[in-house]
């Protein structure tokens, strides 16, 4: 970055720039190559990875079926964005946005497309009638807190993370904006889980699904490496909560689904039955 | 920046920084000082801000009423985010998270409080029944699209508008990372309308009303001084769609609600009543 740099008058697509990501990064939007999505034998089809945005959507799903909702048996196919899976034919008629995750719902007359992963959450907890509160406030209190997650994680995610983390060197203005903004989310939420034990209250719901992925396990240190510098234990309400849901059974199912890094008592790239789960565990202990 | 810039261990926070709105930007949530929201005759109490994400609302709100939807009556307060209007107690109570809009319906038993943009233009339609489909394949499809909106335009406003417009200099990087992704999203829109009429097909819905005040007024030259930057007029299905929607005059009614910039025909700084317009029109025409 120079003092002098002056964009142009029309903005042109250079090479790649862009740190960790920069190979899947493109100005144009649609498919790339033409490739049809494999389909499993369950009435859901989950195309994903185990980013905060698909973890979402995978903790619902187990959650749901803890709860004996056999209808959310679902088929979790890897979509691996580092390879630009998610700019395939067969992705983009899913998902235009070409973003995981995307969900296609087989149960009814016609498939059913469903992408963004807010909207994944509130589509499911919609259909079973599970983690959405029925009672009008309560409800309407849930989903500001799911459309909070939505517009804010951005911040999280694509603006500090990115420039904390990935960015090709360390740019302090960014550093500083997003950091500030990260802060002060947590802060929002720290405050709110002072009074509540949930984010809606007294039950668990997809708003705490959505938000945990991001802040939960930003504040348990799995995100950016970034525990120390954001001093995440000064946020001890959120601690707090964090550390509950990260100790439910589906919430650790749900995070291993689409995963392929870290430990590997942890990953199960794709998954398709419950008892894909005991082989990993299975696996790992040999 | 520097090359040499190394973040500290755990950040703190410094001076104002932040270019335009750096002394609204703080890394601490809650009220800053006590003072309770005006309230006036209507039902709908709306406490915002003529910002794309305010005009959201007061556009819905303005096609409602257009409809005959008498219910939809509205008080506009003015949120003055730059004096911090949004952090006084009564504000905080409403939107924990300090940003515009935020409404409250006094029209049950109980009041209820409604904050994120994309969460009150969900409420509303839901409410009356109206701009959001009742079939369910077209309903899913609007809400995908809606939450889109909210993960996307925070890389347009928090990313690129705030790097090639706010900030105290012109920073490559982020400039190029934030434009790259503002094209694609263009694009995404782009492809999408050159086959849909409308965000959700053949009716004019929540998700267009949400889309429109940042990407709509964004190829429309309103947002940023960017248009020739990012080729906008390239973008001709979106374009198409964006002045079709400019020329509703409820768009046009919603767009001067709450703003205090502009021209002057175009500027109500507080709505109260259906014939405020009038005299925006009167007075400017003097």
């Amino acid at each position: 970055m120079s003092d002098s740099y002056q964009p142009d008058k029309v903005w042109q697509w250079k090479q790649a720039s862009g740190g960790k990501f920069a190979n899947i990064n493109r100005p144009i939007a649609g498919a790339t190559h033409e490739k049809e999505l494999p389909v499993g034998k369950h009435p859901l089809q989950l195309y994903s990875l185990a980013t905060p945005n698909g973890v979402k959507v995978t903790i619902l799903l187990e959650e749901l079926l803890a709860k004996g909702v056999n209808e959310a048996e679902y088929d979790a196919f890897l979509i691996d964005i580092l390879e630009g899976a998610q700019f395939s034919s067969g992705f983009v008629e899913i998902n235009p946005n070409s973003k995981i995750p995307a969900l296609v719902d087989l149960s009814g007359e016609q498939p059913v497309k469903v992408f963004e992963s807010g909207a994944i959450l509130l589509y499911l907890a919609e259909k079973f009638g599970h983690f959405i509160p029925s009672e009008h406030i309560k409800r309407t209190q849930c989903m500001s807190w799911l459309f909070w997650q939505m517009g804010s994680a951005p911040y999280l995610g694509g603006g500090f993370g990115h420039f904390y983390a990935y960015a090709p060197e360390k740019f302090e203005y960014p550093i500083e904006r997003f950091t500030m903004e990260t802060k002060r989310q947590l802060d929002v939420l720290d405050l709110h889980l002072a009074n509540h034990h949930y984010m809606c209250g007294d039950q668990y719901t997809i708003a705490d699904m959505a938000i945990f992925p991001w802040y939960g396990n930003l504040v348990l240190g799995r995100l950016y490496d970034a525990a120390e510098f954001l001093d995440v234990t000064s946020y001890r309400h959120l601690m707090r909560w964090a550390k509950e849901i990260d100790e439910r059974e589906a919430v650790k199912r749900g995070r291993m689904v689409n995963r392929t890094w870290g430990e590997e008592s942890e990953q199960l790239p794709e998954r398709h039955d419950a008892s894909d789960f005991d082989n990993v565990t299975k696996l790992s202990a040999k």
